[in-house]
């Protein structure tokens, strides 16, 4: 069955932000900040312990260092900078769960960082390459694409799995690019149309890209959100259909 | 033979600290700055290569997170707080490690982190219990006292091995706490006592305490300096005075 | 008419805290956080932009360098260090003013500083130095005690008025300090309560202190909170109360 | 006579850059760092006691909020952000001056904020805002290019005032820009080259650009460096040849 991953463990200090504890017994993985853009060591700490004690898949979230940009902004990092920020994030949260009895099971760079290991092969390779010097068949979750070789040459040079996450509530693209946020259709604001999506992508189906071409798109995981209510009620709706169609 | 330990890893950024270079291949442990008082991800890369490159141990060097101070101020952090940031930097370090194939072989906090440790028994506590928690049988390194029976009491109920430093170019107080830098005496600045100390301390041999009184130190280990080009040349000395003795 | 002031402006990024455009209606002083426990660049300018629409004076909220802590911690920073901490953060405050042809009225130090600030006599006299260098006649907001008179006198010293604030939704002890939140009795939860205890307060009345004993405090102003709805509404009951008291 | 400029207070906290305290007798303008890129409170005021006490004027140099970069890397931030940083920045350097008598005479943004800024327009257009808004007539400092006629147009719609600068020891391309680092000739390393090259800026003569034009710029202040005693003595002799010049 499709797996459902969210970023989550964003708080810091004495900021919150997310339903951390409404989303974690829905989903399957969970992107956990490693301090970078969000992410005290002691949330890491209640995030790992609310993680492990649902049985959710723990994935490093690494970023860009922009804290205050939440590390939405690009940064002109060099391929050696991004190597080793991995390198230090992942080994942080993996601290955090050496002290649980837990362990990192994947990861997926957050926000900018996400954008350009998309956007550029340069990016990616040196995330690549951290991944595979990190741990041998340690798995990247990226962004499924109409065509996914160029990722998948890529990954297989350095011997990384890779797992392709897709979007029930956003618009995408013919390539399979998601929809700018800045056009009309980017975020479907219908759980209908939610659910629906998160069904056909989970059967292999075809979606309806802005352009109107059809788009069928190999998706390992959903990528949900534990913003808020609304957001939360969304993801119970998606799981609660994904397994209805598993029956 | 006693071990020389030394304080590395100290730049940040554009901010070069220490002569790094030219002390890594006098010392055994290599205290690496983890990012919260120095150290970037890139310079934990480049002083774990340069450790590895001359088989020095690696020890991670935890601290308050306080960059503009250095770690040097006392900051007023729960005991959960010490664990979670102990696990975090340990783990950060053991990241850049493992993707060099090198791991984190001992603990030693650092600054005002280390200062309290020895001061408050509870935050000694909140340290050990991190360490027993993170990995068993994981040394921590601390201050050598005349009486070591209070530290290492603790550290038998949470089963974290003790590694006892001593200072060859520090004066003493009868208790075996160092002479405070605000009083005459503190930091020998002759390199012959230096290197004599360094030898009475590898003895077993008394130290003479600022009141006179005679102190016998345990001292698993050296702290030695590679702040500039005269603490690395005492480190050759006391290096070259300690195998000398040795033979 | 006994003023109102609020800790304001402590969202940092992406992540928001308190109902700042509830309780900035409501209020006479903001004291606004300048970046160093919370509130960035963009958050500084909304905050100072929503207290001059409502012409609420503006009070720097300077604090230790701790983020992640949100200044609650207190670091053992030098006398030298808490003055140029201080004419950092006001400055900074003040550079969002000037672009906005607003000004810093007021100082009221935040957190673990202001408590720094009360029970150590060198701070009190670093904050005043800061105070006195930064602007004649600029006036420093502190904690009413039973016996003023050390403060006013210190004060006196460098020429920096006072503004005394109380709590109406605190209880105290006999000398004027506020209850521990560690005991009972620390903050009053019923809303009649508080605002009898304003009224008091802008009447020079008589409190009951924790052992029974009566405590008149004197208060320029009350500190009222604008952390949820429940304590914004206490605040328009605290602020009708006093309106209608004072006709 | 043409000023001498230097980037200077980057230091940050236990770390140390530059000889601040040889090279600031020699120049006529100190930009300052804020402490988003270097400088800490401290430092901040060290540097213009300094700068006060040899009559240099004090410039802010602001920049991107990357400590661990040095500000050298580019990042996308709103031109909000960008206002909103300037203000910050200048204000909080002006609030160390303030306690000293002193006062920000001028901005020159630092390393990848310059760069944008003479890139994109609409980075331009974001700290000339910023400066209109902070201060009728502060004067901003650009890099001179063969046609500042873009410039001085925006610059001239916010009524802000400009200084160009110009590098004595840089190569330059035929439009003005300087010769990138990864090219051949981009620093000239010979002394009498980089004094001869001061001569010429400074009386208006005609460089030769690397494709073999000539160039001629327009230069109200050169940019020197203090970074180690090579570049404080070749400051020096730039100084001696302009006084002599100008005899």
């Amino acid at each position: 069955m499709i797996l459902l991953n969210c970023d989550i463990g964003e708080s810091f200090g004495a900021w919150t932000m997310g339903l951390d504890e409404a989303v974690m017994p829905l989903i399957d993985c969970a992107n956990i900040a490693c301090g970078f853009h969000a992410g005290d060591p002691s949330t890491l700490r209640q995030t790992v312990a609310l993680a492990a004690s649902h049985g959710v898949r723990i994935g490093a979230h690494p970023a860009y260092p922009d804290l205050v940009g939440f590390g939405r902004r690009s940064m002109a990092c060099s391929a050696q900078e991004v190597e080793d920020l991995l390198h230090y994030q992942i080994g942080a949260l993996q601290g955090i769960c050496t002290a649980q009895g837990a362990r990192v099971e994947y990861v997926k760079p957050h926000g900018a960082l996400y954008n350009d290991m998309m956007a550029k092969p340069e990016v990616l390779r040196a995330v690549l390459s951290a991944m595979a010097r990190y741990q041998a068949g340690l798995p990247l979750m990226v962004l499924a694409m109409r065509d996914n070789q160029p990722a998948l040459g890529l990954a297989a040079e350095y011997g990384v799995p890779l797992w392709f996450e897709a979007f029930a509530d956003r618009g995408y693209e013919a390539d399979g690019a998601l929809v700018s946020r800045r056009l009309p259709g980017a975020v479907h604001h219908d759980t209908e149309a939610v659910v629906a999506q998160a069904l056909t992508l989970a059967n292999g189906g075809n979606l309806r890209a802005r352009d109107g071409s059809e788009l069928r798109l190999r998706a390992d995981t959903l990528c949900v959100h534990g913003d808020n209510a609304a957001s939360v009620a969304a993801v119970r709706r998606i799981r609660d259909a994904l397994r209805q169609a598993a029956q």
